[in-house]
């Protein structure tokens, strides 16, 4: 069994920059990655996590692959190579902006019995898929991918499950989601917020951060 | 085992009334209450299903109890009367407003053999709590209340699990939120909304609510 997580390590989490610099966001998107490849690699339910990067970085105990594509073309090719190469073995597919996954979600997901296994995101994202055969699947990321995922896994004939999940539904991407992480967080993407001076507000009982001047 | 709903009725939804009017946001809130009511009352865990509310519904299979005071004091109230009443059997506290709740969510909570189950919602909200000894427990609702009752559970020595969903942290406020009952909804809400005009917008990636002229 393989994971794949892909990361743009340029200009990551513009939609943070309200709140962060660059460089900032760029040591919150790597903790958030460390966080998500940690997991998976203590779950110890894959032969190999392959992290699918533009630009080389530095994690312990992953591949880098590189690839120049878009998150689509980038992950087709992957699942495709999977195939051509007969590594008939399931992958998993997970975003690297989701750092409140454990280990026994990860357990749970590649514990199903279906074919595909789709983890939703909030406004009708993909945050997670798990595909039993590669060769059988394709990805299809943006807007509401959830529901062009249950479609393609239809269209294929394949039994879909939809997999329940706050954690791996929280991806991390607009200041209002920091707070989760704040709240819920345990690992490196919880601790570089604290380290930036991020803490939990809560004024008026309206829950939000606010950070150290 | 029992459960109940609180549920207020008059300015229902308040902070969606930019895209429904008063009357609708009634509708559409007792859409909701059904859907939660009508999973809690399928799944056969509970002998009574008590809905707490200000005034007078209609609504199939549960038990009606009105209350006058604020969220805190009528659960409170109704916890302290289990216990003085000698019904020491395990309360499910759930919130209206998650219609995407299921009866497994429900079965997998009540399974738990903690003291109490905490069920997140987002910006640190508490969207359900089970609570296996009522007299051992007190509610405080409002801000980070999902931090407060992991604090209220270690200062009463209680073995507290938290319990991970994207069904069951889906609490419907905003706007932003009918997205998810639209994409996810199976039951009442999704079809009131449907009924409303209201679909999917898909434009430029960001997915959210469209509305028939």
């Amino acid at each position: 069994m393989r994971a794949v997580i892909p990361f743009k390590k340029s200009n990551a989490k513009s939609r943070l920059s309200s709140l962060l610099s660059e460089k900032e966001r760029g040591e919150f998107a790597l903790s958030m990655l460390r966080d998500v490849a940690g997991t998976l690699v203590s779950s110890e339910c894959f032969s190999v996590v392959d992290i699918l990067t533009t630009s080389l970085i530095d994690i312990e105990n992953v591949n880098i692959v590189l690839a120049e594509k878009g998150l689509n073309e980038a992950l087709n090719e992957y699942l495709m190579k999977m195939s051509s190469h007969s590594i008939n073995e399931p992958v998993l597919i997970i975003m690297a902006d989701i750092p409140l996954v454990s280990v026994n979600n990860i357990k749970d997901i590649t514990a199903s019995q279906s074919d595909v296994v789709i983890v939703p995101g909030r406004f009708g994202g993909t945050n997670a898929i798990f595909i039993r055969n590669p060769s059988s699947f394709r990805v299809d990321y943006y807007g509401a991918s959830f529901l062009k995922h249950c479609d393609i896994a239809k269209g294929n004939g394949l039994v879909c499950e939809v997999f329940d999940s706050f954690n791996l539904s929280t991806d991390i991407d607009e200041a209002d989601d920091l707070v989760e992480v704040l709240i819920h967080g345990r690992g490196r993407a919880a601790r570089c917020l604290k380290s930036l001076g991020f803490g939990i507000s809560d004024t008026k009982g309206r829950v939000g951060v606010k950070r150290d001047e």
